[in-house]
C-alpha cells in the first residue's frame, strides 16, 4: 500500500478549520503560498514578487538531485556524501516492522546501527532520484489516431506509454515513468536513478515518533521525533553522492522563506466539480467503511496478545492514520463553504470556454464527458474496488498468487500490450517486492482473507455465482483457513519456480491460493477493462481539453495535480490563529515533558525511559516541530525543508488538521504543514541516543570515522551481503 | 438502546463453529435441548421423556414470579425476601456509568453499599416482573374488518392493542403489554408489576466482570465475575417479596439439569428464508458498519483522555460486544451449510402446505407476501434506518427532543390513534426516561450528533434537500456545535416545562435542538407508516398464515421467537468438544490466575488488586462459570440458572462462539450457554469483597442484620428519598 503523509485531525477541533470563502484554485495562486509545482515550472515570478528570491538552474538541480522517493510511498533526502537518506519514522516504519521479531520490536524498542557493519539490509527498498525529465506528450497523443474509440484509444495510449519507457531503458540504463499530469494534459518521461540496496541506519522508539499517537496525530502543537535514516549502498559500498543537502545550523525565524522538494501523492484540485461529489458521496464514504472495519479487524486481533499487537503494528498505524486523514478530507468535501468554492471556480472557467467559439468548440463537452464517465464508474464501482483495486482488502499471500498468475500471463504478451504494472521497464521493480523475504504471518493472513471473503459476499449478496465459487462450499472462515493453509507461497523459491514456469506452470499449479487467484483473475480484469476504457479514457481525453482551456487562459501560471512525482513547494515558517487563540510557529523540546505530564505519561503520551532519564541533558529550549505554509499532502512524509541556501533545516511529518482538505482547495489562513526541525534531531541524537557518529555525519555532510565497520572487515561484506 | 445479551465470539475460532447439517427449526425440537418456551406451554413433554421431570403449576408460578426483567434490556431474578435483584454486572453498567462522575467511576472501581442506606437510588431503572397472561389473539384479529386494506388494518391493529392495554391498566393499576408472538401469529396481553425504585447495592469492578475483554467475549474457557445486585423500594422500604430464589449450595455436577428463567431479546428462527437472506445480505452488514464507525468514534475519543475513556466505557462495550455478536450470526449466515438447513426446513413446510388443499389456500401465499413486503423495505431501508431507527447514531439530546416533539403531538391525539411508544398505558415508563437526570456530556453529545450529521450525508447524497436543511449552511461539525451549545434540554426542568406546554410550546419553542428534531419528524413518520403499512402489517399477516400452518401441522408443539419477555428454557450441565480438544463443563476460581498470568496480567486480562493480594483465601478449586445446553440469546443476560428445585445454581451472562448462529437455528453439538456459578458469587463475596453482610442475605434469603441502616435513620429515608 501507497504510504501517505499524515495530516492530522480531530474530528472535535474540526470547527475550526473554517475556509475562506474567497478560495481559488490553482488558476490564481498569486493567492498564497500555493503549488506542488514542477522542477521544469517553477514559480519564479511568486517567488520574485513575494519573498525576492530567485532560483537559478544549478539550486534547482541541486535540490532536485538531492531529493529521494521511497518507491513503497514516502520521500527523502540525502544528508551525506557516503548516501546517507533521511525520511520520516512512519515511512521507514514498513522496514522497521519486517525486521522485527518475537525477539526484537524494532517499531517499539527503536534501532540503532553504531558502527556501518550493523546497519540492516532491507528486502525490499527501491528509492529513486530523478535524473531527467522530458515532456512526451506530443508523442503520446500522437499514438492514438484521431477517431479512435474508447477502447482502441485506450490501448494504443497504454502501448505508446509501455514503449517509450521501454525503450528509455533499453537506451539509458534508467528506471523510466511516463507520468500523467493535469489528468491528461500532459505526459512527460521520468527517468530515475534507482537504488535497491538500502539498510537501515537508525530509528527512535515508535513512542517518541509516534508521541501523542492517533489523538495528536494530524493536530499541534506537536512533539514527535518522526525520522529515520537509511543507507543506499552501491556495491557493496555507501553510495557516492554528489547532490547532498548541508545541514543549516541555525534556529527557526519567524517569516523565514522555505521550501519543500518531495513527493506529494495525490490531489483532486483540479477533478471537475461532478468528480468532486462523486468523490464525496461514493468514494470516500466507501473507503472510510473499509478503514473502519479493518481498523476494527486489526485491533481486535492484536487485544489477543502482546505478539500479536507487534505483528499488526505497522499495518494498524497505516489504517489508523489513513482513516483519520480521510475524515478530515470528508469533513472538507461535506462543508458548504468549501463546496460552494470549488462551484464558482468552475462556473467561471466554464463560463470563460463558453463565451469563446474557439475554446468552446474544443473543450466545451469536456464536463458532460467527465459526468458521463462517472454513471459508468458508479455502475462498477463495487466490483473495481472488490476484486481489482483493495490490496487493503487482500492478504500478502493472495497478492503474491495474483502477481504470479498475472506475471505468467502479461509477460507472454508483447510489452506494449501488457497491464501497466507488468510492463517491460517494471519488472525488476515488481520482482524485487513478489521474492523479497519478508515475515508472512499465517493467522493474520487468516483474518484478513476471512474478512475479505465475508465482505465479498456483503457486496455481492449471498446468491452471486462468483461468491459461492470463492467460498467452493464453506464458511469465509473455513475456507481462508484452507487458503491459508494449503498454499506454499510463504517460500520464496516456491515463487520463484513458479515465476519461471510461466503460464503452463501456473496452469498446472495445484496450489489453492494460485487457483483461488486465477479464480478470480477474469473477472477483475474483467471490470477494470471497462473501467480502463470508460472511465479512465475519457477522463483522459475530457482532463486534457479542460487543460488546454486552462494554459489558453492562464498561461503555464498552473501546477498539475499531486501524482506521487517529484514536486516543489515554498513558504513561511508561521503561525496561525486558532478559536482566537495563537498558535506559535514551533515548539520546543521542554514542551514534550510538558504534554507528557498531562496525560500522566500514559499511552500513548508515555515518554521512552531514556527521554525521561536524560531530560537534564537536553536544550529543552531547542525547537522540536514547526509549521510553514508551505503546500504539501500525503506522500510529502520525509521531505526535506530546506532555506534559500538549500540547506536542511527540517524534515516534513504532517500537516495540521485544517490542512486536510488541501486534497480538494489550498488555503493558509490556518492550514499548515508540520515538520521535524533540524535541530531537534541533533540534539536528540546526541543527547538522548549515544549517537554522535550519526549526527557528526550529518554536520559534516560524510561519514564519521566513528562509524567505521567495527569487526575490521572490508567494504561489501556488511550485513545482508 | 436495550441492552442483548454477550454472546461471545472470535473471528480466528469460528472454523470450529460447524453446524451439522441435520439441524431442525422449532417444529421438531425434540433433537435438542431447544426452546425459548412459553410459561403458558412449557415443554412438558420433552421434560418427561429426556430428564424425567414435570413442572408443577407452582413450581411454574414461583419461578415466573421469581423472575425480573430489565426494562432498558436485560434480565434478573429475586434473591431475597427483602427485594434483592441479581443480574449481570453488564446490565448493571447503564445505572453504574450515570452514577459516576470524574471523581467516582464505579464501573472501573466497582461500587458495594456496605450499610443499607447507602444504597444507591438509579434515575430511571424499571423494573418488570411477568404477573399475570391473557390470549387476546381472537379481540386483536377480530379489530381487523375482513377485506381491509393493508393501511387500515395496520391502525386498527394498533388501535386494538393500545385499546386493549389501557383497559387493562385502568382496571389492574398493572403496566399491560400486548405481545405480538409467532410474528403474527398469537398475540398476548402481559401484565406486570412495575419496580421503580430500584437501588444499586453492590458491583465488582469491570476489570474482573468483564476479563479478559473483547477477545474473551464470546468465548469459553471463561473466568468473569458478571453480577451486580440492585435491590427494589416500596413506599421508601426493601419491597416484601413472596416468590424468590433460594441460593443452591451444591457444586455442579455433569448431566444436572438445569433451567433458565429469563427475557430472550430477540430471534429470527421462523422468519422466512428470503427474509432471513435479507437480514444477511442487508441489514446485517449495514449494521455492523455503523456499529464500527461508532466504535472508531469512541475509541478516538477515549484516548485522548482519562476522562474521555471514563465518559465513554459503557458506550464503548456495549457497541463492542454487539459488533462482536452481530460478527458471529453475519459468520452464520454467511456459511452455507446454516443456509442450506434454513432452506431444507422451509422446502418441507411449504411442500406440506401445497399437497393439503386447505392449507394451501389458507396459506399458500404467505411467502410471497412476505418477499414483497421485503421489497418495500429494501427501498425505503435507508430513510427507515438513519431518521427513524438508529438511536445508536443520534445524541441524548436529540432522543429527548425527539421524544417531547413527539409527546406533544401524539397526546394531543386518541389513545387508540397513538404511535404505540405513546399510547396512554407507556406514557409512565416513557417519562420515567425522558425526565431522568442522568449526565450528559457535550463534547460527546458533538461528536455523535456531528457524526450522525456526515453519515446522513453519506447516505443521502450532499445534494438531498433535507440534508441541506439539517445543515442550515455549515459543516456538520459546526451545525453539532450549534446544536449541542444551543440547546437547554440538559435542564430536566426545562424538558417538563415543554412537556406541559404540549404542542404550543413545542410549535413556538426557539430551542435550536427542538427545532431540529421537528425538521426530521416529518420525513421521519412518513417512512415509518410506509414501513408500518407496506412492511410490517403484511408480515404479520403472512406471518399468521404460517403459524397457522405450523399449529395445524405440529400442534403446540411450537415455541414463538424471543421478543424480549419472559421464557423458560432447560437444558444440562455439559462440556464439549472443539477441535478435537474437551472443553469442561466448569472453569475454576484458580483458573483466573493462570489466564491473568498468561497475558502478565495486562489489560484486559489485569486482576484487580484485591484479587491478586486476596488469592490466597479463595477456594482456588470452587467452580467459576459454567456451560450448559440451555437455548438462550442477547437479552437472557442476567437470567436465574436454577435446579429442579427451583434453587439458584448460577447467572446467565453469554453464550459460546458456535452459541451465536442461535439467532437462526439453534445447535447444543457445541453451542452453549454461559452462567457464573452461585458458588463463585460467595466465594467472592466472602473473601475478596468483605461484603459478609450480604453473602448472607443471599444465603438466608433475607436482609441481614450487618445491613441495617448505619445512620439509624428509620426506613424510607435511605439515598435518594
Amino acid at each position: 500500500m501507497q504510504k501517505q503523509l499524515n495530516l492530522k485531525f480531530s474530528i472535535c477541533n474540526f470547527q475550526f478549520a473554517i475556509i475562506p470563502l474567497f478560495l481559488c484554485v490553482m488558476v490564481c495562486a498569486a493567492h498564497a503560498d500555493e503549488g506542488m509545482w514542477l522542477f521544469t515550472n517553477p514559480p519564479e515570478k511568486i517567488l520574485k514578487e513575494r519573498y525576492d528570491f530567485t532560483p537559478t538552474p544549478q539550486w534547482l538541480l541541486h535540490v532536485r538531485q538531492s531529493s529521494v522517493r521511497f518507491n513503497a510511498g514516502g520521500s527523502g533526502s540525502f544528508v551525506s556524501a557516503d548516501g546517507l537518506v533521511m525520511t520520516n519514522h512512519h515511512v521507514g516504519a514498513d522496514a522497521l516492522q519486517k525486521f522485527s521479531s518475537q525477539q526484537h520490536d524494532y517499531l517499539k524498542e527503536g534501532f540503532y546501527a553504531k558502527t556501518r557493519d550493523e546497519e540492516l539490509k532491507c528486502a525490499d527498498q527501491e528509492l529513486n532520484v530523478l535524473v531527467s525529465i522530458e515532456d512526451v506528450t506530443d508523442k503520446i497523443n500522437a499514438a492514438v489516431p484521431p477517431g479512435s474509440d474508447m477502447a482502441a484509444a485506450e490501448k494504443a495510449r497504454r502501448a505508446a506509454m509501455n514503449t517509450i519507457e521501454k525503450e528509455s531503458m533499453d537506451k539509458t540504463g534508467l528506471r523510466s515513468d511516463v507520468i500523467t499530469l493535469y489528468q491528461g494534459g500532459e505526459y512527460h518521461l521520468y527517468r530515475y536513478k534507482k537504488y535497491t540496496d538500502v539498510r537501515l541506519v537508525f530509528a527512535p522508539e515508535q513512542d517518541i515518533a509516534f508521541f501523542g499517537g492517533d489523538p495528536d496525530n494530524f493536530e499541534y502543537p506537536r512533539f514527535d521525533l518522526d525520522i529515520c535514516f537509511f543507507r543506499v549502498y552501491e556495491d557493496g559500498k555507501p553510495a557516492k553522492i554528489k547532490n547532498y543537502l548541508k545541514w543549516s545550523p541555525a534556529w527557526p525565524k519567524d517569516g523565514e522563506l522555505v521550501f519543500v522538494s518531495g513527493h506529494p501523492g495525490r490531489t483532486d484540485r483540479l477533478d471537475t466539480l461532478a468528480h468532486i461529489e462523486f468523490i464525496r458521496d461514493r468514494a470516500m464514504p466507501d473507503l472510510l467503511n473499509r478503514l473502519r472495519r479493518r481498523e476494527v479487524l486489526l485491533l481486535t486481533y492484536s487485544q489477543r496478545s502482546a505478539e500479536n499487537t507487534r505483528r499488526a503494528k505497522d499495518d494498524l498505524f497505516t489504517v489508523q492514520n489513513s482513516r483519520k486523514a480521510r475524515l478530515g478530507m470528508l469533513a472538507g468535501l461535506q462543508d458548504p463553504v468549501v463546496m460552494e468554492s470549488r462551484r464558482a471556480d468552475e462556473q467561471a472557467l466554464r463560463q470563460v470556454v463558453m463565451n469563446d467559439p474557439k475554446l468552446k468548440q474544443a473543450c466545451g463537452d469536456a464536463w458532460k464527458i467527465v459526468e458521463d464517465s462517472l454513471k459508468v464508474w458508479d455502475s462498477i464501482y463495487t466490483d473495481l474496488d472488490v476484486l481489482e483495486r483493495s490490496p487493503i482488502f487482500q492478504s500478502q499471500l493472495f497478492n503474491i498468487a495474483r502477481t504470479l498468475v498475472r506475471l505468467a500471463d502479461e509477460t507472454a504478451k508483447p510489452n506494449a500490450d501488457r497491464l501497466r504494472e507488468y510492463r517491460e521497464s517494471n519488472l525488476d521493480s515488481l520482482k524485487l517486492q513478489l521474492f523479497a523475504d519478508t515475515p508472512i504471518y499465517k493467522d493474520l493472513e487468516t483474518l484478513v482473507l476471512a474478512d475479505y471473503l465475508s465482505y465479498y459476499l456483503e457486496k455481492a449478496g449471498g446468491d452471486s455465482e462468483l461468491a459461492k465459487q470463492m467460498l467452493a462450499g464453506m464458511s469465509p472462515q473455513e475456507r481462508a483457513v484452507g487458503l491459508v493453509q494449503g498454499t506454499q507461497l510463504e517460500d520464496v523459491e516456491f515463487r520463484k519456480k513458479l515465476a519461471d514456469g510461466g503460464q503452463r506452470a501456473i496452469e498446472s499449479s495445484s496450489d489453492p491460493m494460485i487457483q483461488f487467484a486465477r479464480l478470480i483473475d477474469g473477472p477483475a480484469r474483467e471490470v477494470r477493462k471497462k473501467y480502463e476504457q470508460q472511465v479512465e479514457e475519457p477522463q483522459r481525453q475530457a482532463y486534457a481539453k479542460i487543460a488546454n482551456a486552462r494554459f489558453a487562459l492562464y498561461g503555464t501560471n498552473v501546477y498539475p495535480d499531486a501524482t506521487f512525482t517529484l514536486r516543489l513547494s515554498f513558504g513561511m515558517i508561521k503561525g496561525y490563529t486558532e478559536a482566537g487563540e495563537s498558535i506559535p510557529p514551533w515548539t520546543t523540546m521542554g514542551g514534550i515533558y510538558e504534554r507528557a505530564e498531562e496525560h500522566n505519561n500514559r499511552p500513548p503520551f508515555a515518554l521512552p525511559q531514556r527521554w525521561l532519564e536524560r531530560k537534564e541533558r537536553l536544550n529543552l529550549d531547542a525547537p522540536f516541530n514547526f509549521v510553514f505554509t508551505a503546500d504539501i499532502i500525503g506522500g510529502n512524509s520525509g521531505s526535506p525543508v530546506i532555506n534559500r541556501d538549500a540547506e536542511l533545516v527540517g524534515t516534513i511529518f504532517d500537516g495540521n488538521l485544517p490542512s486536510l482538505v488541501w486534497d480538494f482547495v489550498f488555503s493558509d489562513e490556518q492550514g499548515r504543514a508540520i515538520a521535524v526541525h533540524a535541530n531537534s534531531i541533533i540534539e536528540a541524537l546526541q543527547k538522548i541516543y549515544d549517537a554522535p557518529a550519526l549526527a557528526d555525519e550529518l554536520l559534516q555532510g560524510r561519514l564519521s570515522p566513528l562509524r567505521a565497520p567495527r569487526s575490521g572487515r572490508g567494504e561489501g561484506q556488511g550485513e545482508g551481503k
